[in-house]
């Protein structure tokens, strides 16, 4: 198969941000022409299914600004320099849901956005679930509020366009997939 | 539950490329207080799931640019200004695969990195897949590999991150959900 790499010629940066970098490539394209690319540089991010023992989820409502509204998500967060992922887990969990996790196993990884960002977002399920007396505070510009609900109730949300993101309707295919696996094996 | 939403009090431009725009806004938070969002503009984008009568899936392999690899997809791309998805979703399968479609089923929609972007990805089903004698040229700076795979070849592809994007593990954990629900309908 033909090689599909493109060599970078020059580079320009024209934003800096505390989020995100936003970068321009010159390239050389495998035909050996020329173009461009734009390229959104993130430091990454984790994501975490709050499971209760009574097989509801925990979510988070939000506001996201670049999308102009409320939307209903787990929670994750991005990663701090040279921090492990499942440290940036715990905290995310405690951070925004109040809870600690006894269990908390990695599912994947995956690239949310590869046309135009390198934002690599990893997955963990959290089990053991235990509220906080006094649990991490929020970030200060950070407003949020919490839900429980059921895989069914979660499917619904999703009909409503409630739930609307990937790493969201990731996760409820995945509890979705499982609860169907386990049935069977249960049989 | 608290009033979540941000209100704009300033915006600035930073970025205005063929892909995305970066802008920063000043936000009024919930308490009163100010911060600062950086948000990617995108004009949304579609994924296809080409599915052949064997099972196989067809994926393209691509040079990501942001990621500095070679990863595997299902095809999709960017929407043009006024295009209605489903006309995207048949230009895309034929331009990077060279295979129309009779069925077109619409499966779902979502953000796919709501806390800096606000790219929405909508997702379809091909099938009656025909092979193009002059399909569509493919973009001049797009360069593609092709290649057919069993879904258990898809999953062993996301073992060894070969695989590593939301929209296509979506995509594959769709398509295993459904086979399993369809087996348990056989049965």
């Amino acid at each position: 198969m033909q090689n599909l790499e493109e060599k970078t010629l020059s580079e320009k940066t024209w934003f800096d941000g505390r989020v995100v970098k936003l970068v321009t490539a010159e390239v050389e394209l495998p035909n050996g022409e020329k173009s461009s690319r734009e390229i959104v540089k993130h430091p990454g991010a984790v994501a975490v299914i709050p499971l209760l023992e009574t097989g509801e989820i925990i979510l988070v409502e939000q506001f996201r600004k670049p999308l102009e509204k409320t939307i209903v998500e787990i929670p994750a967060g991005k990663m701090e320099p040279n921090e492990a992922k499942e440290i940036t887990a715990r905290r995310e969990l405690e951070e925004e849901t109040g809870y600690s996790c006894g269990d908390l196993e990695y599912l994947t990884s995956f690239y949310t956005a590869p046309g135009f960002s390198d934002e690599l977002l990893h997955i963990y399920l959290a089990r053991d679930l235990m509220k906080m007396k006094k649990p991490l505070a929020q970030d200060e510009d950070e407003f949020i509020n919490l839900l429980s609900v059921s895989l069914e109730e979660a499917k619904q949300l999703i009909a409503e366009q409630v739930i609307y993101d990937a790493k969201t309707m990731y996760a409820i295919q995945f509890l979705e997939l499982n609860k169907l696996k386990n049935e069977i094996l249960d049989d």
